[in-house]
Order: structure tokens, then sequence, then C-alpha cells
């Protein structure tokens, strides 16, 4: 069906007059899918076993009429307030014990039993109901978990944490072991014992805390997981997903992955940042990973500002094309709004909507109807994948373990850093996949693991094995340090990478706020933020400090290793010197980019497929810039021809030229698809 | 009896012997006022039903006898501490549900009927015993209602809450959609159901919020009507007041003004801020708007510093004498102080006092005694009011609901931009009432709108016609945008004001901090904060955007609308270029100022009666200002005389010439009175 | 047995056959004591009544064996899981009644009458068991007391603070006089009435506040004596101590001192902080005063990184040697550190210990190790004193009362303030003891008193007679403002230092932030923070503030008072300012530094005894420094010779020269001990 186009779709906040215009414009825009239902709980069960459906027929059958096709909530991400009426024990509560009350949404502690039951009887009528349906083409359980509550510390919560924590550990002295109980006098005697981390005089048990941010996670999947089970036993043979946010903590997008039919995503780019696409990328190309190269939804992103932010800027012209583009470009096969008609009322009424309070006849709308017609034209991109031979290693263990309380340095910030690594191979049209540790690294040539502070035996053992068998792999400060329960491994850091990367650190040398480092060797210049005292066992120093109570003590190292090599980076440098770093890595790897000489701020990625390669380029920068393709394609987007001379803007898409092209010249904000030699095949 | 001069008396902190001393220090300072009993009940009611007022009538009767009036508390203010002992249920609590404890002053839940009853039992005992004491001349209920608890959460609050409700929306369907509950599916199926917005785990709904404002300010007012009425009923024929606060955000003085017999006002300007004056001014024109120019008492203000700021300045030389006078320039016929003498224990010992903790040979006890010698010797002014052309409009229900989270900035702040409105104003000696929308507005040339966010539909027709009918009006950005129930009009901003202003906005650009906008046009020069995509309709541009995605945009429009104009302004700009816009405004509207060309930093009022018309000169600036007069005069109260030569300064002030003067020289903080002709009528 | 080297030894975390190692490592770093036990309660108690000590007997029967001394722990400081769990009343609460839950440590409520019992009933078995172990040196009673949990709210502590307050003030009457409640209508009528005070509408009562502090100072000495007393019984003529952190606020240590056998500190310098030695001499001074010179132990410092920083730093090379001596050279008799080994998990494995996760062949351990050695090799220091012709006043009760709320000034600050005007004794080599007004005083030449905000006419009257029996008194701003609850003397400020100063104060100034205020007279320059309008009353002004307000007024002043002269400072004077008066007053007092001319930089301190004296040179600057001697002496320790050529740096410590030297150079880190004569006697 092409690249889905559409958003969320709220019909209940409009008398039924308006759904008839409803869906003439969506007709306009070429919407191909909505979201419909996230939050018709309340509408659907007004009181407690009381249902009305009839009004929800009409919307789906409507739809299915304009040939609109469905991503149908299960409609349980905002219980309605007889619930938490009849059950106040379903409020979830924070670490200081305040409950948090409902007026707003997510208002249920993920482990309530109370919720679950009412959350799966409600999806029993509905999948029962719709399993049918001509518009019904997918599954959407719950909404954006853990995107406000992210933890609940209430007794119900601390009952089903020990009963995951029996399930993980057995006993209690196993527990008393993983969590170094010893310890300021922690031993646990019995399970009853124990309890979340809530706010204590101090840190808690950092092994405690790790654990309720697995617990954490592990309940919200379980109220996905209850409700999956519904669909599948009810609706089967439809395909299920929610619309997860990996740039947040609460949720492991590895985790929840197999247990998605198709990844979603919801993102919300910042127009006040000049460089939040390269966030947006990083995202992107985890969504792309986490299955596999899968092809996945960007199911919500704004037309235009949003309301939560403190300060929310509008996108300026050509900004909600580029940047959904990129969502394409980097393996999106659907491009989704939040929502569909912005709302008079409640919380979201100044967060743009596809049709806004002017109606139709305004810039967002038409901006949109644009898009639509456009993406409408390029059916053959669906389903094409990217191929990377460089990946980064990302792990929400080392996310949650390394930002707790009490360690070295509070700067430490693993997000910042995961980006920092990935802008340079981004920037350079380097295909880079976003994978955990556990996955097969074998078909990469290069591997950048930004901060494993986390490590396992096992997850070493396998990065040595790949490095053994040929791999480059770069590994930067604070990694390797503790196990999965947060023990130092024994002889510190880098534990099970003292071999692999021929070193040990003796010493962490956490930076005060804006002090510099400097470097020497083949990488000269500025450092902050961390250094360690390196003791080499076998690797090269490439750079070293120089001046301060470090002076002479390795930065950069090398060790050769089987028949790859491990890089080591002992500090945080300038960002041009880890790029320098991470080119002479790809060198040695032997990695390509997609298109040689990229200028600045132009993204290029290839898409491909038994419909043909298709290269995506796209403008983020502001300065018009001209790209000499790798090999003459023919133009299926652009905002102007591949011949040199017009410069392309982010007006309304131009005609594409038919005959192949060498280079092509893009504005600010320019996008254009190439269809490379073979894509016809 | 002239302009009322005085303070707070609190003899229950002193042993009696202390009590002659004050009346002979009073008669010296030529009190005539004072405010007695505010914290009293602890001490006429030490155990619960057991009184103890013969104390008290020892008090009475001292300042009786000393011809001195009492402007008599209700002592309800502060509940002692067998009252929340024995019912804890009457402390408040916060969103969080924290409850707030003892130990402090206003511990109570405005709600709760327990403290209302015993309120009502003591006011019953007061008004009964002192109905016809010698001394009374004005009850005075409670004390700065809302100051410290804006609003109580419990469980009795929400009871109350839910009556409120009941009585203002009759059925459940019409609370739902006015609160707009269809989003985030919040649908209500009960009133039993709703809850006050305490902290959720988002933004909790915002009509839900903008109504808890509102009942919040409500019940506050029920505790003080529940006072009145026993006062009314015990003690008939006695003016009755509170002192209000409207520089805070949680009373709504134009909807108590009609329940006070008199307007009161606690104002404390801060010695550390050189334009704090500017908002006395705004406050001060606000009290003597809000019952139609009656004159109004400043109940309470500071002799020197006060305790309760971070950083707390005492006042200059000269300083309390000039912001006192500047009430009375704005109308005041009282100018009161907290309190008579400095406490040496509690939590206030740090806050000056008319009589310091030195004693009276101090510089404070000097000042406060030469003020009190100078009022007294212009009794004729009492009783005068002032005219003013232009009106400047504010509202709460636009502060309350303009400030709520999720909106499109969070810099958007109501106060600021009323002041921002006010100053030109003020600084050309421009006479400037501040009323509510709903204020008949026939009788002023120009009318000021600074930031009606909220606007209903009959206001809006009220400005319509106000226009038609030969107004001119100044309407800010981000105005007329929601209902009475924060639901976005129609069509979108500015709802019921686009065709009365001749335009429609399409978008809002709120600024990313820091960033500066550019106009030309009429209005050359920067501007920030907030920008709009306005659409044409009828009006003209004035000034432009230029530069960024609003290039050529309109900033600032006017509409010829009847026989007046509407001017839009869809942005902030920088002072000079808002005081040129208002001074064309004024030129339209044919507003001239009460003195022509006042230098920098002199305030210009003119107050006028059966007794004459009186001009008030004050100079806050820090560079002597020579004021030609607008016809020559009688100085009543000056620092010199209105000869050119000599410069007049804080010192004592100089006796008044005889002749009139036509030019008068003010020293920094210097203060003249000048009664021109026709004052002797 | 000369200085103790060593440090808290926590050999639960690890298994038994790493506790052999231990031994080995402990004699070749020279360790002599250990501090023991500190965290084991849940150990050798894993159920209730449910003892096992058969670990902790092979423990000390090694350390015995190895001719190591134990401090030994009652092993109260962290209750086990099971007690909270059966008794969660035990748990604090904070002022907002908000529980703070297990899973640190210090989560229990000083005035538990559960965890006092249950703390009792362990501290008997413990102490019979040991009472007469051969390793056995000392009893260390609970754990850093106040350190997370200063205060408890709850009920408990409600009823606790009751008995308190009858026992203090005996009847209700008392209380209100004490705590002013006449104001804002506080008045009790029964002490069940009282409750803590906890989080009020706006600042609670502050005399409340005050004896709030008194009290949690004084329930966590109940605690301490409960156990002491235990001890006593059970174990006599074993001394007893608790490691006390005079830096932080709650805990009096002057209160401590004479209920325990010998003053202990915990003390953590920070290495990022160029400065903090400046902090660690003032409260090393206090140590050493608190128990009238008697030495004292560092129990706790760390050998590198802390881990509770925000940013920990490590301790370059030299550091820890350097900042180990000058605890020594401020009377300290023992060196230890938290910890002996680095923890593989929990909330401090960050924290470095002597034994580092790297294993012995590590830069921290061979310089911990290095240490040791050098500490052995001078055994003779051991039991020496100082003497001190100046003395600094702090008090408690003054730091507690200033730092409320409702105060002129937010930005006073009580330490900062002590530790400006401790600063310039100690860098000119003056010896210097701290201690409170209470104290005798006859003794010194020269008497500092920073901020004596609080003051009783006792203790004033006591400073009187010091004066006039010949001392030097500098007083400064804001002093005598109070008596013992917290009411301001009448007359204000200063109080019943009036007639001795020479002077009152009409008004306070505090200044705004970032104000500066200049000084004219002997003392020329800038000042900021505070003025005050001083009226001379027999002091003559040796500066007096120009500009502004205060022009002319005086800032710092003389009153030759009996056969002394009392100065007192108005302001906050820059540092030369603030050096150049005490040195006029020290000059007045004749007291004469350890070593004259001191390099900048160089910490000089004499201790002497039947053993000799010795002279302590410490380096903290960044340059070398050469000093000359007062007289030849021997080198004891050292990192070179005393020899003007060779530079005296960090590293291994250099053999002493037989030879008297004269001189001595020093790099930064440098540290020398010389033994000047008669130290042979």
């Amino acid at each position: 069906m092409g690249i889905r186009f559409g958003g969320d779709y709220n019909p209940e906040q409009w008398p039924e007059e308006v759904w008839a215009e409803d869906l003439e414009l969506m007709k306009a825009a070429r919407v191909s899918t909505v979201t419909a239902g996230i939050f018709s709980w309340a509408r659907v069960e007004p009181r407690p076993g009381e249902w009305d459906f009839g009004w929800f027929d009409r919307v789906m059958d409507g739809l299915a009429g304009a040939g609109i096709e469905v991503c149908l909530a299960t409609m349980t991400a905002s219980p309605p307030p007889w619930l938490s009426h009849a059950h106040p024990e379903i409020l979830p509560e924070d670490a200081d014990g305040r409950r948090r009350w409902p007026g707003a949404r997510q208002h249920y502690c993920p482990s309530s039993p109370v919720y679950r039951a009412h959350a799966v009887r409600l999806v029993e009528r509905l999948a029962t109901r719709y399993a049918g349906h001509p518009a019904l083409a997918l599954w959407h359980i719950g909404n954006e978990y853990g995107c406000h509550t992210r933890q609940c510390y209430c007794d119900v919560s601390a009952a089903d944490f020990r009963d995951w924590l029996r399930e993980r550990y057995g006993s209690v002295d196993a527990l008393n072991d993983a969590w170094s109980t010893a310890f300021w006098s922690q031993t646990y005697t019995d399970f009853a014992e124990v309890l979340p981390p809530r706010t204590a005089p101090t840190f808690p048990n950092p092994a405690q805390q790790l654990d309720y941010l697995r617990f954490g996670d592990a309940a919200l999947r379980a109220c996905y997981l209850a409700e999956k089970e519904v669909l599948a036993r009810c609706a089967p043979g439809v395909p299920v997903t929610t619309n997860l946010m990996p740039q947040h903590k609460p949720v492991d997008a590895f985790a929840w992955a197999p247990h998605l039919d198709v990844m979603a995503l919801d993102f919300y780019q910042d127009p006040f940042l000049s460089d939040d696409h390269l966030r947006a990328a990083y995202v992107f190309d985890l969504m792309r990973s986490a299955r596999g190269g899968q092809p996945w939804l960007l199911l919500e992103q704004a037309p235009g500002a949003v309301n939560w932010r403190p300060r929310n800027g509008p996108k300026p012209p050509g900004a909600m094309r580029l940047w959904s583009w990129q969502a394409v470009a980097q393996g999106a096969d659907a491009v989704l709004f939040f929502q569909w008609r912005q709302s008079r009322g409640g919380a979201e009424k100044f967060h743009s909507a596809m049709v806004p309070h002017g109606g139709p006849d305004t810039r967002i709308f038409r901006e949109v109807a644009a898009l639509g017609r456009e993406l409408a034209s390029v059916p053959e991109i669906a389903g094409t994948r990217s191929r990377a031979a460089v990946a980064l290693l990302a792990d929400w263990r080392s996310w949650w373990a390394l930002e707790l309380d009490s360690r070295p340095s509070t700067a430490l910030d693993h997000s910042r850093l995961a980006l920092e690594h990935h802008r340079p191979l981004y920037e350079a049209g380097v295909a880079c996949d976003v994978v955990p540790p556990s996955r097969e690294l074998s078909g990469y040539r290069m591997v950048v693991a930004p901060q494993l502070y986390l490590l396992t035996e096992q997850d070493a053992a396998r990065l040595a094995a790949y490095v053994r068998d040929g791999g480059q792999l770069v590994v930067s400060f604070f990694s390797g340090v503790v196990d999965a329960q947060d023990r130092v491994h024994p002889g510190g850091c880098p534990g099970p990478l003292r071999e692999l990367l021929g070193l040990r650190v003796e010493e962490f040398w956490p930076q005060p706020e804006g002090a510099a480092l400097t470097l020497q060797g083949a990488y000269r210049g500025r450092a902050d933020l961390w250094a360690e005292d390196v003791v080499l066992e076998g690797a090269e120093a490439l750079a070293r400090f120089t001046g301060g109570p470090l002076d002479g003590r390795p930065a950069v190292t090398r060790h050769p290793y089987g028949r790859g090599a491990a890089w080591y980076v002992a500090t945080r440098p300038e960002p041009a010197l880890l790029r320098a770093l991470l080119d002479d890595v790809r060198e040695a790897a032997g990695v390509a980019p997609v298109v040689a000489g990229l200028p600045a701020g132009v993204q290029a990625t290839v898409r491909e497929g038994a419909a043909g390669r298709f290269l995506f380029l796209l403008h983020h920068g502001e300065r018009t810039a001209r790209v000499t393709l790798p090999e003459p394609g023919r133009v299926v987007v652009s905002d102007a021809t591949g011949r040199p001379e017009p410069a392309a803007g982010p007006g309304d898409p131009a005609p594409p030229a038919d005959a192949p092209v060498h280079r092509i010249t893009l504005a600010p904000r320019g996008v254009a698809v190439i269809a490379l030699p073979g894509a016809d095949a």
C-alpha cells in the first residue's frame, strides 16, 4: 500500500456532523491510515460493564467506506474516572509515597491487578467486536508506555516486585549476593522484607535501584503482553504494535521488540534546536535495527508546534516535510501525526494538528496535503531496506546503571555520549545500525561501543570473538566496569575487556566542570568531562594526556587482537578528534559512505529491495548544497531537477525529470529521492 | 477626618505597662487609626468557649480615650493551637497531599465547616461586644486572604468543590462539556468522581484547573461573607473591609469589591528595586478603580525593611514618605503600616515597625512622626477623586487561564505584560483606570487590553460596541483565544475579536529564549517573546516583521471600525516602540496628560472634589527635576518653594508659600502637592 | 603506640579467604588500628534475637594475632531489614510528613523507643562478648550521627519533643513566653498541642524551630548516651568515642565533647577545591579545642576520590599524605581512612579505599603504605599538644538561629564567616583555638567572635569581663541580637554588648546581591553583604562607609574597655581588610606567629610535650617555597634535607639529615617535621 500516511483520529471530541468533513479532508490529504480509539475508554464504557460501541462502529464504517485503514487502539491508556473512583488503589505512587491523581492520563499502577483485569475485559470486547472489520489493519496496544508514569512505588508494586525477584533469584541468599547487601547492613532474611527503592536518608542500594528499573520495564511489558494475549485469542492474524519512545529511559525497546509485529515510534523534533535531526537520526536507526532492518512506523510526530515544552516552536515551512522524509530515509514505512484535528479543549489544544483550529485554509494543512500527495507518488519505496556495515552498541542496562546516584561523576549522560558517537557516522553518510551487545555482530565490519558501563562476561566474550575474527571495535571510557548486578568486576575497569583492550584502568579521573584536558599524539586537541589513569598491557598509546597530574598517560589506545583491533578512548575528546578517530577506524575496517564528500548538513541514505535502490538526500543545513551522486540516477522526488542550475527549496514538489542526473542542488530543507540503476528491476 | 494615619496594633505582644507609652507615642506621631486584633484569637479564647475580653476592652477604651479610631479585626486569621489540635481536619493540604501544619498562620482549609463555625462563633461574640464602642470605626474581616494558603486540595475541599460545580453546571453532562473531558478519556459519570486537580502524572485538565482557581477564590470569599453576615446582623451600620493583595493571583479583587464597603490594600514596595513604584502605581490604580473611584485605604506597608524577602532592603531617607504620598496621589484616604511596635520575638521581629527595637529616638520613628504631621496638615484632600480617560483591562480569569501549564509558551507573564502597558501611561502623566472587561467603558476615550487570553462572546461584543461608538482600543497578542472554559474559540485566535480587529491569527510563533525579532514600518525596532502569523481581513499593517520565517507578516495593525479603531500588537515590542504606539493611540483618542512634558521619574496625578483640585508631583528619579505647572497653583505640601531656585529634598517639609507658583523643582524623592485654581471653592 | 594508622574494616563484604590477605597487606602498610563492625548488625543478628558472632570472633582474633588494635563499633548505625519490616514506626519522617525508607542507612527515628531498645540489646551482647578481647582498644558508638537523618518529624518524635519541652520549661506559660507565641495567635493551652515545626503555610515560629534543632541534637545524643551507659556497665575501662562531623550543622560538637573520652572526626577534603585545606584547618582546630587540647582521632578520610559529590576528584600524588599530616600537625594522634578494601557492590563501591579494586599494585596503595611507614617513624609525636594565644568563638546555637528563615538576609552563612575570620590567623601561622563562648577565656590574649547572633546575658558578661581584664576582642556584625530563645534583646542590637562595644546599631542594611560598599579611614577598600547604621556611644570609628545612604557612618570601631579593647566590624570587609584589622588586633594583643614571614600556602604549627617540640611545615601552595626556621632544628620528616638547595616534593620520604637545619625548601605538597631544641628532652 505504499508509505502509510495519516494520524491519530479522536472523533469523540467532535459532534458527528464533523466526521463527514473529516473524511473529505482525509481524502484530500491522501490519508491512508488513522490511529483510532486511544482515549475512548470512558466513551465506550461509560459505567462499569455498560458498553456503548455504536458511535465507534459508525467511525470504523465511515473510515472503511473511505478506504482508510485503522490502527485500532486497545483504549486502555487512560482509565475512566469511574475506575479510579471505585478503586483508588490503582493510582500510582512516587518514590516519596505521593499518590499521582487522575485528571490527566496514565494514572494507573502498572502492577495493579484491578487495572489489568479491567483492561483485559475491555480488550476482549473490542477484539471480539472488530476482529473482522474491513478497516482494521493493525492493533495499537496501550499508548506511550512509561511516558508519564515511569515507575510506581506503591504497596501493590512492592508485592509485584517481590514476586519478580523471587522468580529472578530463587532464594533470598541469591538476592543478598546479587545486591551486595553486606554493605550498610542490608542483608534480607526474607523476601517479605524487600521494598521498592523509595526515598531513603541517602543513596539506596544501587543494585536494588537497577533491578527496580528492570522490574518497571517488565511491569509495563506485562500490561502490554496481557492485552496482546487477548488479541491473539480473540482477533488472530492481525499484527500488533505499540508506540515506543526509545529516546526515553524507562522502556527497553530491544526487550520489547520481539513482542511487536512491527516497530512503531513517537518522536517530536524540537524546531528550536538546530541539531535535533541528529537525535532523530539516532533513534530512527535504533528503530530500524530493533527488528533486524524491518521497516517501522513513525506513529506520532507533530505537524507544527507541540504544547508541552516550556517554549514550543512552530515548524517553519518545509521542516515538517523534511523531517517526515528523514524517517522514511531511515527505514520508516509510515508517516503519521498526532493528531488529525486540533482539539478545542483539554491539555493538548495547543498541540498542532493536521487540521488546525483555523481549518484547511492554513499553511499547515496545505503542507500536510502536499506531503500526502508526495508520499503517495512513490509507493515502491515501501518495503525496501537499508544495509549497514557499522553497528553502534546501545544497552538499556548500562543506561540505567550508569546514571544512578553515587557514581564518580553525575555529569555522565549515556544518551549524549551515544549521540556524540553516532553523529560522525551519520554526517559522513555512513549507514549505522544501533543494536544491543547481545546481537550477532559478525556481519559488521566495525562496532562502536560508546559506554558499556555494565557489561557481562558473556557479552564481553562475544566482543572479543568479534575482534578476534577481524572486527574493528571502539570502546569509550568507563566501560566494562560492573556486572549485571552493578558489582565491580574483579580487578576493576575494564573488567572482562582487559585482555581484549590490552590495558587496565587504575583510577578514574572525572573532571571538574569547565576543565579542559589536552591530548598529544595521533589525536591532538582538547577533551573534557573524564579521564582515566590507564596502564598499558599490550595496547599502544595513540594519544596521551599532556600537562596536569596525568601528563604522559595514555588517552587513546589501539590493541591488535586476533585478526582485528580494539581501540579505547579514555576521555571525551572534542568532536573533531572523535571524528578523526572514527574515520581512522572506518578506514581500517574498509567502510565507505553512501555518498563521498557530502556537503555539511546533507544526510544521505539508501533503501533497496525488489522495487529498486533509492538514494535519499535530505538537507538539514542552512546554505544551498550541491551533491554529486555516486552514480547517475532518476529523480523520483525532488524540489527541482538534478541539473546544477536551479536551487531546490521547500516549495511544492517539481515534476521528476526523465533523464538520469549526475548532480543535484539542494536548498535548505530540500529533499531528493533518486532511483539508482537497478531500481526498475 | 482627613487622611487616616496609623498601623497594626498588637498589644498582646507587650505587657500592659507598655500600652500607656504606646498611646503617648501615637499622639506624637499624629496616629488617627489603628488596626487591632488581627492575631488575638488565642488570647481572647484561650480554650474552646472560654472567653477573655477584659484586656482587649482596656485596649479599646485606651484608644478611644486618646481619640484614636479602630479598624477592628475579626481575629479569625490564625486559628489557635487548641483548634487544630482538636480538629486536625481543618489543616489544609497541597496538591501533593501534604498537610500544612500549624506553627505559622493561615493554617486552615477555607472550605472547612469546622473552621467556619468556630470563626462565626467568635465574630458573633466580638461584634456583639464592641458594636457600639466609641473607638470602632471599621471592621476588618480575616487578614490577607489567600496570602499563604492559596488553595487547599483536601477531601473536605473536594466535597465543597463538587457542590460548587453542581451549582455552576447543574448536570454532569454540562460539566463534561465545559471541561472537554472527551480528551484523554476523562468523561465523568457522576459528580462524585470529580476531584481537585491534584498532582497527576502529567498536565491535569486545564478547565478543571481553571475552575479550581475560581473555586479557590470563591471558597475564601465564602469565609469572608460568612463573617460579614454576622457583622451585619450583630453590629449593623459599621463599614467592613479586608486587606486585599491584588498583586497576587488567588483573590480576584474585582469579584470581591462589591462585598467591601471600602477597598483596602496591603502593599510592600521593594527598596532594592528602582522601579517598584511602577508596580505600586498599577496596583493603586486598580484599587481606586475597583469601586468606581471611591477613595481606598493603604492598610499595610512597611516603615522600613521587611523580613520575608531573601534580602530585605531598608527604606533610605525619604522613601517611606514618597511611597506613602504615592498612595494618596493615586486615591488613598489612609496611610497605615504593619506594625506599630516592632516585635521582640516571632517570625516577623525583623520586620520594621513604626516604633523600632531602638525606640522613638530613631530615624524611622522620626520620619513616621513627620509624615503623620504632614498628612494631618492637609485634611481637605480626603474624599477627593481622580478622573481617567483611559482604561486598562485586567481580568483574573485571563490571568488564571493564561498561566496554566500546556500553553504555547510558559514565558508569558500576565502581570508583567499588564505592567508594561500601564507604564507608558503612568510615565506620561496620563490618568488610567484598571478595570475588568465587564465594566461599562463608554466613559473612556481609550482602552488598552494587554492580554485577554480568555474572552467571552459577551465581553467581546461589548468591546466591539465600544469601538463602534468611537472608542480607540489596543489589544495585545494571544487575546481572544479561549472561552470561559478554556476552550479555543471556533476558527481560532482572536475568536470573537476577529471581525473587530479585522484579522485572524493562523499560527502562534512563541520565540525561544533570548531571540529578537525586528519590526519595520511605522514602528521600527525590536520585539521578542512572541510572534504570530497574522492574516489581514480588513485591518492595515502599521508594522511588519522583517527577516526570519515571518518576514513581511503584519506585526502591528489598525482596523477602523464604526466611529473608532481597533489596534492589534502581535508581538512584544521593546518599551520605546510600545510607548510610541500608545502615544499614537492616545493622540487618536484625544487624551492629554495631567502635566505636559513631565521630566523622567516624576509622577503627576490630580485629585479633585468639593474641597478643591490638587496636583500631586512625586519624584521617583535620581536627578533633580524641574516641573512647569499646567496652571499656577498654591503649594500645600512641599520640600521647598515653587520658585525655581531651591532644590526640594526629602528633609523636613518646608512651610508652604502663599503666592501661586508656576514652576517647582523636585529633588530625588521630593513630594509636592499643589492646590490648583478652584481648590478653595 | 605512636600515631594510629589504619581504616574502616568491613570483612563481611568479603569471603573469609580474603581476610588473610587483608592481614598481610595491613602489616605491609604498617596499619596499627582498624575500625570494625560499623555495618555488621544484619550479619551478627540475622533474625530478631538470633545471634551469629562466630565470624566476627575470627575477625577479632585475626587482628589481635596481627597486633592490630580495634576501634570496635556498636553496630547500631544501620538497622537490619527485619527491624524496619517488623516496626515501620521506627522509620523517620521529614517536615513534609514523608517517610524515609530503608535501603540506604540511618533510617531510624532517633526518638524511637523501639530502635533504642533493639540497639541497647545488641550493645549489651557485644560489650559482654568482647569486653576483654585483646584487640579491643576503643569503642565506636553509632556512626556519623545526624549525617543523613538530621531531624525526624514523626509523631514519636513529637511526643519526645513535648517531653523535652516539659523538662526544659516546666510550664506551658513558660513555653509561651519563650516562644513569643503572642505573635500570630500561637499561644498554647497545653503541651499536648505542641508539634514539631512541620511545613506550615509560611515561616514557622523561629523559637520553635530553634528548640527543635536543640532537641534534634539532644535526641541523637540520647541514642549515644544510652549505648555508652551499656558499655560503661558491661565493658568498663575501655574509652568510647564516636565520629563527629562538626562541619555539619545538626550535631553540636561542644555539647557532645564531655561525653566522649577522645574526640574523633570524619573529614573529606575536596580535591577539586584549591582552598579546602582552610576548611579542614578550622575543623581540626575545633576538634583539638573541644576537649581542651587533648589529641584527637581523624577517624575517616578518603585515600583518593569519594563517590557522593556530583563530581568526585581523585587526590593527586602527595595530596593524601599532605592532608593526613595536616591533621597530625593540628593535633591528631590517628590517621584513619574509610575504608580498608574497596567494595565491589553497594552505594560506595566508587569510594576509594586503601586497597583499591586494582589491588595493592596501585598508586593509592603505594602511597598509603609509604604514609604508614612514615608515621610509624615518628612515634614520639603522639601525645604532644599545641598552645594557642588566640581563640575564635563558635556556637551552634548562633549557627542554628542565624540561618533560620525570616531573617534580614538569607545570604548570611555562619560557617563561611567563621572560616573567613579563621583564615588570616591560619595563614599567618598563628595558633588558634576554636571554642564556645562559655569557655574560660582568660588564658587567651585575643578573642575573635565572628557572628554571635544569639548571645545570652551571661556570655556577654563573660566577654565584658575578659576585655576588662586586658583582652582584645573582635566582634563582627549582627551579633548580640537575640537571647537564647531568639527574642531580640531590649533596645536592639548589639543588646548586652552595647556597653562593651560602646555603640548601638539603629538599623540593619543588608546589601543586595552583587552590591559593593566602600570603606574609608584606617581600613580602606571594599565590603559587601551587610552594613549597619551604627550610633557611637563611646567607641571610636576606625573606618567609615563612604558614598550611598550610609555615607560617613562608622564601619569599623574600637572601644577601649578596662584594660583591653573591644573592636566591632559592622560589615563584611574584603579579605585584605579583614586581615589588616586582625593583624592590628594581634599586634595590640602581642600575639606572634609560630614562624614569622611564612610564604604563601605554607602552614606552620607546633606540637610539644614530654617528647619534645615539633614544628610542622606543610605546603598547600603551588610554587616551591623556602622557609626560614625560627631556630635551627633537626629534620625528622621531610621530602629532602633542610639545606636550601634541593626542592622537596611529594615523592618518597628522604632520610632525615642529622645536622640541624636553618632553612628548608618545600615543593608543592611538601611536608616537613622539625624537632626543635628541647625535642630530645
